[in-house]
């Protein structure tokens, strides 16, 4: 099964990397709640709250548009041309890829005012989704009655492998298994993909990401978080009618909308001892851990600004992935919060019990999942800090050092990542052009060591195997500075060269992770042998249980893939009044002169300048009841005539519990508005032909 | 000893009428915080955190430059000819007064272009600090040993009531005996007193109160709560330098600024048993019956627009005093501050433990207290309900009725209310000329009873006395049907004829005061002897304990009395991110449009049609750390030069728990920024006179 998810990097709304493993599941649904499949959209919700039916064909027109963003967000078509619209937030991988010490694209935005200057991206996939097909029944087929645990996943994961690799072979298309409703339901999703990503436009950092970390996740909000791309395919524009027309009147209150997008994962089907796992252990140590890394950031950057413009993406995302953490975290802190969870799982499991057949069938899942989180926990140190951290060419060296391995293995046995269907995307990744910062590797990676020294102790195998007695800081120094990593036609040279090439070369690098492999597989054997063998098959348990005793009305947790989010344009009661549905332009001057203009509340000169030429009753960023998470940056905020009204980017503070429970009252997902981006398109930017392919009817 | 605070009507940082007995007291003072008396400032405090060192002749200036409006808010003097800054919601009383079924000032607002059109008010009384006298010796000398509590109790209100009345009559100013840091000091504090007070200008309500009750406490805020009457003496405007020169440039962001104002009461000093006291039993009682006055109000106003405006004033005072409330008791059954405020009495009583002397002197007073506070829950109904509620025609005839008695007796043991020193300001009240509605006494007496009857029951001797066995709308329908009153002239031929003429009146009113007399009367004594001769002594000895513990440090609890706060204009950290120090024009025209300019969100027509001659970027309200609570509506922001900054209108709803604890991470003072009362005065209203009167140097 795809382990996508795992690969991601932090982001605003972007996916956030701690995900663990697959933990899937369906949720009664209550109010706006959901993140529906499109092969089951919540038909009657919508039909009597809003008094709408979709249409086979609205939801396949709004289907393709959508496109995930394979490193950790979501975007959708919106001209017949191939442009296509996410969040600056979300290009800003990219567009620190493609800047230097000369040209900040992060910062001072960018314009292609012609198609000839549209800028490559060096390792941008996009995926939308052209097919689901159920395949539960092959997947659970697999598992013979007398396998033990260990046998069973093995079983999973080969015909898991099977049936994607002939899916790839009989259409060419990206081709992913995925578990829904906690395994309750195995599908088949396959890919149209897309790797020749151009960027057409992007604004200030300053303009999209107003407000900065205090800001970040709240709302009202002033965000213009846009930035838009041109998909080709044999050097072309992609010339396609699956495009969301743009309606720049926006949503009026209590008016209808939908999200299409790729929420990365949600939690909301947890068993109590899995919360606790998380609230007692997880989080404590992920947040202690994303703080150390943003202390050694801060120190690099210090350096000069080179180094600050190196380090500041990083930074971003971890700022970005603790106040998520934190507002997750604290939602688990507060007892009423896991009063009301404890609840809901003795009524369910009351029900269960209730039933000889179900009690025999589903009744021990809990216990086995309580048994499988106490190992996670034994091993939580070890997952955490037997890594080479901090060090994007690490992270590429150990992935040679086992594609040579695992490619000669029988698909159904390799390692999660090295499947045949996966082999594309991820030489796609290994072959990236981006730059690397060698130095700020060096220092992160030796921090990295140090902390893993600190929390394993001198004693532990990853220690042993990857210092031999040595400082972090001389490892790491002989590391980086020997390697030849940064070039990928070296990369290439020794993938092609097989496992001979790779044991025989003296690349520092590769020597280092050659080191770390045995440590590596040894961890991943331990947890599947201990955790996820005895998990896997009790998620199950409790999907099907949960059929058995609900039905299919719910939606599953999300697994970044194409879901539907629907709700209605509207504010909420905040901080003793209400927070309104959504902002304007006059809020951003009133904002940025409330501070002082000063950071990071100032504005970029050409908004002070041509302040007088933009309307400032022009609506900024709105919010809507639409049930969203990381994952869903990006994703178009849609009308009910399937027309685009906004561009998701966030979430406000009240969301963020939202991983473990929604709540309408205040749960919003906010939005930049459609009618903002036409018009400082126009009056701000200068990009009146931009604007004008986007409103083309 | 005054009972001026018990007489006043709720307000916004009005005071707030509930506040029972004078319970006051001192605290230690951390931070910016404390209302201090002028002759102890922060001295301390101010010179370690900002380098100010307040002379005798800045603080002299700015107490006679500061006026209390003895309707439950402050003010202050901001030109030579006797202009007057208050709140729009301080003014609204006065402004329904003078408004009519034709004419409705409190909505539309009101501007005198030239000084004959300044418009006398009907019954408002300013009062300027302009000496203050420690008399704790004299008060506490008259308790002689031996005396039993009763006896005491008598022996400190004679002796109060001699100070006054003889410094009433060697000076001929207004003379109050204020007890303060919970009777640890009396002062006898002398006021000039100001009766001929003319409206110059008031705003639209929607201007002064943009966002309405939701918004009413919170902070960001857009507000131009303002309000200019003009002093008169003998018919001329009073010329005075003591008034506070206009600084419109406002405080940049950490500037030290102060507030000079009259706030109502605290109940910092509190102890245990008195905090529950009104968290288990005197809040929800009073919240349940502010609710239901509302929504007889409400009722009543569904009849028609002038009923409507008639009723509004009082629904808005409800509906304010109903949110701070609501805040407060929040605050109460926070379980973290009563273990933060059960600690702090833990470790004060601990400390006078430690000395035999202090435990002997001292050690008593909370068994004492809490002995009272389970009296004063004993009568709790009785004293809510043993009212003539709803009806200001009620309130007066039994004014007249226990006047003509009391005044037979000797000053000192007259009820309190009927000394000499208060007869003026009481004759101004009781024949002021402001309009009365019948329709609506007879309504809101009508539910009142109602609520009497049903919670006090047909024995309890209220109701047999009222009542009689009727009907609660049969009564107040004869009782205001049939009354007089509403007529001052009739009022005076009654005043006058004595208890003669009031005996024999047959006017219903009259004649139902009369039944109701013994019976009020009954209630106060009986929470003289088993409440007040208990408690008052208690306090007096929990504020001698802390002036024996922890010196004259403190500040004593807010008595309505005039006081200094200080601190720095400062945001806060709110709802996952930070309020702004200020806001701007800009964020009033964002909110009005993010909420489509729905009501409580629509604009005045000239701030519609107006906009562009505005300056968008003119602050308009902002936030200080200073200390404040209700009473403080009005008061001045003043810099360190003794300019005028500012005008206090309002408190975050962070800072509603103020009344037992102050924080200074976010308990914020919302005021009107100096410098929109002059761009609006000159922009909007067409008043550039009034504005050049104010900046005149």
């Amino acid at each position: 099964m795809s382990r996508l998810v795992s690969h991601l990097r932090f982001g605003k709304l972007l996916v956030l990397a701690f995900c663990g493993v697959a933990l899937l599941g369906c949720i009664l649904a209550f109010a706006d709640e959901g993140m529906w499949t499109f092969d089951n959209p919540p038909r009657q919700n919508l039909k009597e709250r809003y008094g709408f039916t979709p249409t086979p064909e609205w939801l396949d027109h709004i289907r393709l548009s959508s496109v995930r963003f394979n490193d950790g967000g979501s975007g959708s078509f919106v001209s017949p041309h191939g442009l296509v619209l996410t969040n600056h937030h979300v290009a800003r991988g990219q567009l620190q890829k493609v800047s230097s010490a000369q040209q900040n694209y992060v910062k001072d935005g960018f314009y292609a005012k012609t198609q000839a200057e549209e800028m490559k991206c060096p390792d941008l996939e996009l995926n939308v989704l052209v097919s689901m097909e159920n395949v539960t029944d092959q997947v659970l087929g697999a598992v013979k009655p007398g396998m033990n645990n260990q046998e069973a996943l093995k079983a999973r994961k080969a015909v898991t492998a099977r049936i994607e690799s002939a899916s790839l072979q009989a259409t060419g298309l990206r081709s992913d298994v995925i578990p829904l409703y906690r395994g309750g339901e195995y599908w088949l999703y396959r890919y149209k993909k897309y790797t020749d990503m151009r960027l057409v436009f992007a604004p200030e950092q300053q303009a999209a990401f107003f407000g900065g970390d205090p800001d970040n996740f709240t709302f009202p909000r002033h965000d213009i978080d846009m930035a838009l791309f041109r998909v080709y395919e044999n050097g072309q524009p992609v010339e396609s009618a699956n495009y969301l027309k743009w309606n720049a009147r926006g949503p009026a209150e209590g008016n209808l909308v939908f999200v299409s997008g790729h929420p990365g994962s949600t939690n909301r089907t947890y068993t109590a001892t899995q919360l606790e796992y998380w609230r007692d252990h997880y989080y404590p140590l992920r947040i202690k851990l994303a703080k150390d890394r943003v202390e050694a950031l801060r120190s690099y950057s210090a350096r000069g600004p080179e180094q600050a413009r190196q380090a500041e993406g990083a930074i971003w995302g971890l700022m970005n992935a603790l106040k998520a953490w934190t507002g997750e975290y604290e939602g688990l802190l507060d007892e009423a919060l896991m009063a009301k969870k404890q609840k809901e799982e003795s009524e369910f499991r009351a029900l269960v019990a209730g039933k000889p057949n179900w009690e025999k069938e589903y009744g021990g899942a809990w216990d086995a999942i309580a048994q499988a989180t106490s190992k996670r926990r034994e091993m939580l140190k070890a997952t955490q800090f037997r890594v080479l951290r901090g060090s994007r060419m690490a992270g590429i060296a150990l992935m040679i050092v086992q594609y040579v391995a695992e490619i000669k293995k029988p698909d159904g046995v390799r390692l999660d990542n090295f499947h045949d269907s996966q082999l594309e995307s991820l030489r796609f990744q290994l072959f990236s052009p981006a730059p690397v910062y060698p130095k700020m590797e060096e220092w992160m990676l030796t921090t990295g060591l140090k902390g893993s020294e600190a929390e394993l102790g001198p004693n532990d195998p990853f220690i042993q195997a990857v210092l031999k007695g040595r400082a972090p800081a001389e490892v790491a120094k002989e590391a980086i500075g020997g390697t030849k990593l940064a070039d990928p036609a070296f990369r290439k040279s020794l993938v092609e060269g097989g496992e001979a090439a790779v044991a025989a070369s003296t690349d520092t690098l590769i020597v280092l992770a050659r080191q770390f492999d045995p440590v590596d597989r040894q961890t991943i054997k331990w947890m599947e042998d201990n955790v996820e063998s005895v998990e896997t098959p009790a998620e199950e348990k409790i999907g099907r249980a949960r059929f058995a005793v609900y039905g299919k009305s719910e939606y599953p947790d999300a697994t970044f893939t194409l879901r539907l989010s629907y709700g209605a344009a509207k504010g909420f009661p905040m901080n003793g009044t209400n927070a309104p549905y959504k902002t304007t332009l006059y809020g951003l001057y009133d904002r940025a002169l409330s501070f002082d203009l000063k950071s990071p509340y100032d504005l970029p000169a050409r908004f002070m300048e041509r302040k007088n030429a933009v309307d400032l009753a022009t609506p900024l960023n709105f919010v809507s009841t639409c049930d969203i998470i990381g994952g869903n940056s990006g994703s178009p905020v849609i009308d009910r005539d399937g027309q685009l009204v906004g561009l998701i980017f966030d979430g406000n503070i009240e969301s963020l519990v939202g991983r473990f429970v929604y709540d309408d009252t205040t749960n919003r997902a906010v939005a930049v508005h459609a009618a903002v981006m036409i018009e400082v398109l126009r009056k701000l930017y200068d990009a009146g032909a931009l604007a004008d392919e986007l409103v083309q009817k």
